[in-house]
């Protein structure tokens, strides 16, 4: 890449807000439409990112993932919007986040749980401030009401501390660790993606340790695999195959298959490494 | 909210012109290309915001509702190109409308009935003008070949009378008012949202009334709900509750929970309210 | 048209790029994200355009089918990224394919068949240089680590020889022509699109020819069609007919009802034309 390239992107990256969206509102009804409208309303300039809005609806959980594995290649500055809110109208609190790269806002109910971890947080509110909301706000649509407009108005500069005060403790809740043994490894099934890729929480450094053994089995349900591919492709068709995806995780795989259906397999399955 | 950040606003709004879109389209066939490329090969620098193209396939209704429930929150000037056209090729006229504050663009079908009764209509255009048209428009596909140049041209400012003769007579379905008799409210469920919740067509005036009383019953189908909620999260998990949801209408709902299948309940269906 | 019209529409299409995206991703993981996040990074200004992300996983066919029927309607300089990709990780090519009208980025299996054909190509790039992908790409997702970094800098303006050499021969499915005798065309089904109409390869020529015979009987599954319509609206509701659709083909539709539901057909049926 040339002197040059670089520094059209830098020129680039100043200028325009980009405000990303990860909901359960799915897309039949007018909540997204909604959203959508309010925030430019408030900044007709700002350039709004479907990531998804099919998070399961109140699956804290799913939402929290789909934020970890994308927010990170987002350019610095991009305001994350992650409305999953079973809690709507109760006292869980909302909140604004500043990282060293990016804003995140949403409910305080775990949402953010991989982001505490892995980013450096700079700031956290509790967003009190009523005078950014439209209208009084709803007792059932903070996405709407007060959500969208904070973010709207921080892709237009808006202070941070001009939404409400600090907030002291956030909700996390307990991402769970592979159990690790002499002989065994004992992780489980996270996520599982529109492929049926089943994605566990055994990490790279896990599996690089894994790689360097004599032998190795892993078992996930009736599924039996006895080595790490590189690739999907790695496998005849439909065969069950254990990788590092994407993500940066062991996944159970198969090759231009679905090893959810396959296996039978769901959420929470354990995924065993024996060595 | 200080006067500078008002200014910003005010600059802002005036630059960049919004397309918003509803369709019964789907997402998995080539239809939304082929729409949103003809209106960005006319004006490739309008925003075109995707609302939902997942409306249930010819269903005007439900069209019509979402477009109500949202589009109020749209900065002024809005086109909003809502194509649910069952009758397409055949006689309906393809309509375009100026109110206040918005456009709005699609088949005279009834699916701008809530508009006429909410906006404020300045004008409506029968367009019959084929100069806008993309070739010679198919018989199948109005909402490529008529209804999204017309859409992206507006958005140029080419002014409305371009496009045809003013339309005397526009058809307009009968949305259902509730029965009000002295100690009970027959309502129905308009629609249902991806939460299960059921939205109905009482709305906050008789709600308001309703709490006034002693004391209420609320009946659909198996479910009876003894009195308003405020939230979601004032019942106990997969409790049904009856509150005024983020449209302004009664819904009953689950907290954490799906009404319409815990019920089994269907658009159309009765709410009772006696009182 | 006005001669001012025609002027503005020109000084407005030199100004932004547009990436259009075609996927089997689904909408639920946190890949689309991840996709749109790298190109956001290199290139925050790009407009990014959702034609779809529903393709069904890892069906060549069917994203071929989708691209050909809507990239006709863009702007020129329009840049496809099209991510259907079961071999990701094997053998096949990424390519970078330059035609007189648009970019076209993606794996080398078939996905551009429809391209090839109708499009004047200008140059076909092997992308081998890694200079621009994304760390050191994963075997799992080309989608993010090389085909969006790549749309991203074209985007940008770079040369589409800096991303490799020359690929001499490209991988093109066999489009199945119908078979065409005397008194009978045989076509098939080639896509099924959300309202259950059935599209087929037998294109309007053919059709022009058959409209000129004295009869005719169109068979399809239990469906028996004796003439040519010219919009859905012909038959009686729920009716069986048959017509040349939107994307220039003999289509099998029900008027307001689901022909592939009502006919059980699914796409490689074969329709038989007698004349």
């Amino acid at each position: 890449m040339t002197w040059s390239m670089h520094s059209i992107i830098k020129k680039k990256s100043m200028k325009k807000k980009i405000i990303a969206l990860i909901t359960d509102f799915g897309t039949k009804a007018g909540y997204l439409g909604a959203l959508k409208g309010v925030i430019l309303k408030i900044n007709p300039e700002v350039n709004i990112v479907d990531i998804t809005h099919e998070v399961n609806p109140f699956d804290v959980c799913e939402g929290a993932w789909v934020l970890n594995s994308c927010y990170q290649f987002f350019p610095l500055g991009t305001i994350f919007l992650v409305i999953v809110d079973p809690g709507v109208g109760g006292p869980r609190k909302p909140l604004l986040i500043k990282s060293e790269n990016c804003y995140f806002i949403g409910p305080d109910n775990g949402v953010f749980s991989f982001i505490y971890e892995k980013e450096k947080i700079l700031e956290i509110v509790h967003i009190t401030d009523e005078k950014y909301s439209i209208g009084k706000p709803s007792a059932t649509f903070h996405g709407r009401d007060i959500f969208a407009p904070v973010a709207a108005y921080i892709s237009l500069g808006v202070g941070i501390d001009e939404f409400g005060q600090n907030a002291s403790e956030c909700f996390k809740f307990k991402i769970p660790s592979p159990q690790i043994s002499k002989n065994e490894i004992i992780g489980e099934v996270l996520h599982i993606d529109n492929f049926g890729n089943l994605i566990t929480n055994i990490d790279q450094n896990l599996v690089d340790k894994i790689e360097r053994m004599n032998s190795l089995e892993i078992t996930c349900k009736e599924g039996r695999i006895g080595k790490i591919s590189k690739s999907y492709f790695e496998g005849k068709e439909k065969e069950i195959v254990a990788l590092v995806g994407s993500t940066g995780f062991l996944e159970i795989s198969a090759n231009q298959g679905n090893a959810q259906k396959i296996l039978g397999a769901k959420r929470g399955d354990k995924v065993r490494v024996d060595f």
